[in-house]
């Protein structure tokens, strides 16, 4: 048995919707040797569904069922299972979104914050949810986002951010119409953004992360040529922050400031809208790419992809962004717990 | 020597701007035996100017010069030299973009054109231009696509491509402010790019070109939720376009195009706006993109990238671009020669 640091962070990992790949990705996860040297994971759902996971993925993994009561800093091993019992895996149809799915997989991620708004857990991961299925079981279900700010009681702005290897992006707006994007820009709303990477990166680790703001218009604006807001809006935001101390630059042409941070220019890009960002980190590393929900007190992160419905159940799907999700969760933990102590 | 077509392709290769790295390139693409293996370039240009960007690029090109009455489907070797004798390279600073630059580039370029017309060459191609510098010598100077127009007396609508290996992307619309993009777009002008897309692919070689069309909003769209412009315009244009036979598929998220695309799904994809190609294409492949300028009746091929002024003269620059340019528009004319022996 490899000697693991004693301290290492507590992760609570809730499995996602039961019909896609979640089982079988929750599943690979526990076998992980990297994963277990760095993070002590429990996993939170039905262990009838996590075995059957199991059997897809041809695994059989070494984890005890931690019972209800016991405090969960007081898994000595590498990881456990924390059995709700609340889904019989012969109910629930493969590659079909369903409300037992959504309330399953809302369930596991409920308690996996509460554990750590509690402080019984460093960090929180979850296998991927279907949307539909939770909105079928929680028909106010909006996002992620809104859903953990209100389990775990945070009054203070939280953002979705996206991560492959070591590379970030942050996005001003997101899941609007495009036609939308430039009204809703402002100096405010980008400089909050900015504001709120800076903060999320300082808390993964990076002492000054150096963020590049994308522009919004092509050429960044040819110099007002195809639109103003680099020149009225953009600009100001990037001189507000530094002018704050935050490393960032800008507005650069969206064509090529990720050419530039995949070459080591920046540790961050801030995009104006959704494509814009997503169409690069999803080209860059579709099978690598984790998602953040940075702004709470803990970290939560997710691989980037989808349930995949299409592969659900054959035991193919490729760990990687999982694997990349449980580490970056692990990292930071480790890299908050030294800012308390240091603080 | 290797023995050649004696039916390749005559390619007036119009010397670009040469403050930038246009010169070297222009050098050594003269000197490439997989060039001169498909084609007979005719570079059109200063000879003084061109001398110099052999001696940057390290290289002595055989290229006799063409007398100026000379018809160029004479020249029985792989290259030759039309020199006009219209710049001192003296009197050029590197790096800086001025009038007596952009007079000289359009002057090329005219000549090029002008022999495409007249059926004395098969294509055109350049090396990169300044648009600041071309719009010193020419104020009403707009785009290659308008003074090209202009030059070939072309009437029926022309377009940019961008092509990375076998991958076309052509866009519905281009230089102007993303706040205007969704209210330009309508089903007519859409069916128009993908009918024009269709006919460009075709002459170039593609059967029946496979076209993705991108969505405009993020997920695109997600059933109308973040924009209806999938619903109510973007679908209809690729039924109409189906309807008339062009194998055209979407719309799709514009996240995931791009990675389908490059995995072999599609010969190209039709995005709404300028960054949405943009970034994926040069992401893909920044070294090896061309630019075509599509519908008019002969190829015009060119690199991607720009003049590069801050590493001209100094040897350095990639050829990658404008080799595959110039393979591109041998292949193109090569096709087209076939089409019409067929017709």
């Amino acid at each position: 048995m490899t000697v693991h640091d004693p301290h290492r962070p507590v992760i609570a990992l809730a499995m996602g919707d039961p019909a896609g790949i979640s089982p079988e990705l929750t599943a690979k996860l526990t076998c992980l040797d990297e994963v277990r040297a760095v993070a002590r994971l429990l996993v939170i759902g039905d262990r009838r569904v996590f075995d059957e996971g199991a059997r897809i993925a041809g695994l059989t993994p070494d984890l005890p069922n931690l019972s209800p009561s016991t405090d969960p800093r007081s898994i000595a091993g590498e990881a456990a299972f924390m059995d709700l019992g609340h889904l019989d895996p012969a109910t629930i149809e493969r590659g079909v979104a369903v409300k037992a799915g959504g309330a399953f997989a809302l369930e596991n991620y409920r308690r996996a914050l509460v554990l750590a708004r509690e402080g019984q857990a460093d960090a929180v991961c979850f296998t991927p949810f279907n949307k539909k299925a939770m909105r079928l079981a929680r028909p106010q279900y909006d996002d992620e986002i809104a859903f953990s700010a209100e389990i775990a009681g945070l009054k203070t702005p939280a953002s979705e951010f996206n991560v492959l290897d070591k590379l970030w992006n942050a996005r001003v707006t997101s899941h609007i119409a495009l036609k939308d994007v430039a009204s809703l820009l402002s100096v405010e709303r980008i400089h909050r953004a900015l504001t709120l990477t800076n903060a999320c990166m300082r808390r993964a680790g990076f002492a000054t992360p150096r963020i590049a703001v994308a522009g919004l218009n092509p050429h960044a604006g040819d110099g007002g040529n195809f639109g103003r807001e680099e020149i009225d809006i953009i600009e100001p935001a990037v001189q507000a922050g530094r002018a704050e101390g935050i490393a960032a630059e800008g507005p650069f042409p969206a064509d090529t400031v990720f050419l530039r941070a995949k070459g080591g220019a920046f540790d961050a890009v801030l995009t104006m809208y959704h494509d814009q960002g997503q169409i690069a980190m999803k080209l860059m590393g579709f099978d690598r790419g984790v998602t953040i929900l940075g702004g709470f007190p803990f970290p939560i992160c997710t691989p980037a992809h989808g349930t995949a419905y299409d592969i659900a159940g054959q035991g193919i799907a490729s760990v990687g962004a999982s694997r990349a999700a449980v580490l970056l969760a692990a990292e930071m933990a480790g890299a908050a717990r030294i800012g308390d102590r240091a603080a």
